[in-house]
């Protein structure tokens, strides 16, 4: 079964909408792209396309229609993570979600690792949120380093896949509010975690961001100078 | 692949447990059942088989051992969601996952909306507290209804599915505290849930509910007698 068409709604901002760009890079998906002006959210968006009114989201075969014109006969699906096992779905030979029961539980449980102690923290991190200091940053990082499988390239082995996928947006973005000194958090907190992630403790996670950060499906997706002028203007620090 | 040895830690009174264990009896998999005193968690219990001291969780392949004696060489899975994901993967041929890759994202995106509109908050109105009312849960309950496919059996089609099994353990606690007025809820709040989903406005969710409560799969996997003295000793409600 050929995949139908795909259309995908996006921000090139958003870490979440990012993860399914990824995904379709890898998978080498032909689809539209859709740019939904968060801060000027087109009227058809909530109504046409997703009732939550978020990026991102999928208007998945149907007839061959404009994107603002998404037709009622495409059907509709959000959240990132479902998304990206979605495309991991239609195109199972990317194997961007291997085939072995035991592999697929062991990406699904990186995720839910990344999302407990990393995704849900970063932003509040940057937001100067005192409940979220460097070390709850720290200890994430710990946690993730510590499911890592030794001497390998990946989440989950030698294969990239959607475990590596729904981390590596997160990471980027957090890196470049540290190390741009973009965020409503205290400088000393920045710099102490910039120093303690230097530890050669973390030396076989530093080894797998750095991977993460080469992916070509990774680079091609993340328009640094965008996110950094957004960030800037969020926490209102100019260049 | 026939799939290896599986040794299921569980407990009778944990609706996450009860997710694997009405999955296991959907696919006909022989496994080990092994019951946590969740009350008295035996010490081998983090250090051998789930860092995070929680149930459920699966030992799976490796030799034939004794429950309480799990193999490092059997590899340890947690988290409801991802052992059912393990077990629908285990037995494709069950259904409970069907194969096509639009009703695997249908499958879980109903099990997100349960999760952040309903399993987030029953325990919460059961144990009183002031920020989640008899209409949060109701509004949980319309979310749900409004994603139910109409003239369906179960919530994506006439499959029972994973979705189906991540919420039926919920919402039968929820019925049974309710039911018997167990809780530490204030009472009209009780009533008023009970006599607002009686509206015909529910009908497609009650026929949905009641569908759930009749499986099989559940009922041979739900202790309500047991459910009941643990939740009467938490709220301190004798019979
Ligand atoms: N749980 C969602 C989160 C998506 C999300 O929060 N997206 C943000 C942008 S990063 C959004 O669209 N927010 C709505 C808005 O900004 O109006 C997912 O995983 O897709
Ligand atoms: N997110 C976990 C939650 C599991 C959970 O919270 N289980 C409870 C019992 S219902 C538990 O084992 N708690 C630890 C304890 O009671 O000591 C899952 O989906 O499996």
């Amino acid at each position: 079964m050929a995949p139908e068409q795909i259309t995908l709604y996006t921000a090139k901002i958003c870490p979440y909408a990012q993860r399914t760009e990824i995904a379709l890079a890898e998978v080498g998906a032909t689809f539209k792209r859709y740019e939904i002006d968060l801060a000027n959210k087109p009227e058809w968006y909530a109504p046409k396309v997703n009732p939550a009114s978020k990026v991102p989201a999928i208007a998945y075969g149907g007839p061959d229609v404009a994107p603002e014109d998404a037709s009622p006969d495409s059907i509709k699906l959000a959240e990132s993570l479902i998304l990206v096992e979605f495309i991991a779905d239609l195109y199972p030979s990317s194997n961007i979600l291997p085939a072995d029961p035991v592999l697929r539980a062991k990406a699904r449980f990186f995720i839910e690792i990344v999302s407990s102690k990393f995704t849900s923290n970063w932003m509040k991190f940057a937001s100067g949120n005192p409940e979220v200091t460097h070390t709850t940053l720290l200890n994430g990082v710990d946690a993730i380093q510590d499911i890592l499988p030794d001497g390998a390239k990946y989440a989950i082995g030698d294969q990239y896949s959607i475990a590596d996928i729904a981390f590596t947006p997160f990471w980027a973005r957090f890196m470049l509010v540290l190390q741009k000194g973009i965020g409503s958090y205290k400088d000393e907190e920045r710099k102490n975690f910039l120093k303690a992630i230097e530890d050669p403790k973390f030396t076989k996670f530093n080894g797998y961001v750095q991977r993460l950060l080469e992916r070509q499906s990774f680079k091609s997706t993340f328009h640094e100078d965008i996110v950094e002028a957004v960030f800037r203007r969020r926490f209102g620090v100019p260049k």
